[in-house]
């Protein structure tokens, strides 16, 4: 998640001789990631309603067909941005031990995700991406999907119980819930838990969810 | 929750003679509550941040005036239409159950809150609600004094457990999760999941936070 500057900011506008032209410039291999800092910037300041292809490919100092040869569609610019945004989130199977001990997986998951939020960078980044899924029904779209795919799926193969996938989403719903009512309603007194008080209560759930067929 | 339409449509902009006067229809027993109504359909129609106690009161048919009369500000008028869409979730303390027995209470709290949000109408007004807090943060800060007041507090009195207003809110977490997930971004299974088949997972997770003091 290192960002990414534009390399010069007043390049495209330059028209000298001598320099790259503006076909180079935006096929460069920043140009890409450019677009996706561009793209994940935008949607956070103006939510997915009010972002365009074209408003992206401006921000990253590119042409819009460049942002459609890249990604594709708004929609698919904005998956490339959810899975910018989510990057640490697809780290949950690796928490979960993918085939190792599930001893402790509820506590190494309330730990990991809290982790997550706790870092401001990530929280606004993730709350950004949020507030468009919740007022979005195409953003919520592209959330669903890679939940589904890319942790979901992912968390469910390495279970040893039945009903997998909708334990592993049990799980995930309690850290959703507990990141609504903590992050962004703020209500006491769980807004000022410490991630540690937070955690005790909740490992023994994730842990029941992930690991007892009972 | 009975809706209560405008009684004439068209009363304030007849200017003949022998029909109530301006005054008379603003502050007839109905405006209070077509007032709150309005109020209501305003913010779930457009979202906290357009809605004006001038539209709120074009919508009712009365003066500007007789809103501010009624409920003050914007932020209060907001705060009585959460009131208003939140009152099953003011039963939640009845469900708990005032010093009867606690057994069967995790259950008791899954099954009420899943109600809730299965019946259709309440589940868009409480969405919209939602959508508001998640968007705007004085819509959170009267939802977030809503629930810690009218629910966490209600509930924590009694629970015979340490850290009573804590849990409860973990009870609550865990619930506005799973709407989350089923109901906003609606993530497969859970989104399909039998209600039966979340409260039989749930239901030991919320004895366990209300009722252990483990």
């Amino acid at each position: 998640m290192t960002g990414t500057a534009p390399p010069s900011a007043s390049a495209p506008r330059r028209r000298g001789r001598g320099r790259p032209s503006r076909a180079e410039a935006d096929s460069g291999p920043g140009a890409r990631q450019r677009i996706l800092e561009a793209a994940r910037a935008e949607f956070a300041a103006r939510g997915y309603d009010k972002t365009s292809v074209r408003g992206i490919a401006k921000a990253a100092e590119v042409d819009a067909a460049l942002v459609h040869h890249y990604f594709g569609t708004k929609d698919e610019v904005f998956e490339a941005a959810v899975e910018m945004t989510l990057e640490p989130v697809q780290l949950v199977p690796a928490v979960i031990g993918g085939g190792a001990s599930l001893d402790g997986v509820g506590e190494r998951m309330a730990r990991f995700f809290l982790g997550i939020w706790e870092n401001p960078a990530t929280r606004a980044q993730i709350l950004a991406l949020f507030r468009s899924a919740v007022t979005h029904e195409a953003a919520a779209k592209v959330l669903r999907s890679f939940v589904l795919r890319r942790v979901l799926e992912r968390v469910a193969a390495d279970l040893d119980v039945p009903d997998a996938h909708f334990r592993a989403e049990l799980a995930a719903s309690h850290m959703v819930g507990i990141a609504v009512l903590r992050y962004v309603i703020k209500v006491e007194p769980l807004a000022s838990a410490e991630p540690e008080e937070i955690i005790t209560m909740v490992a023994p759930t994730l842990q029941r969810y992930l690991t007892d067929p009972g």
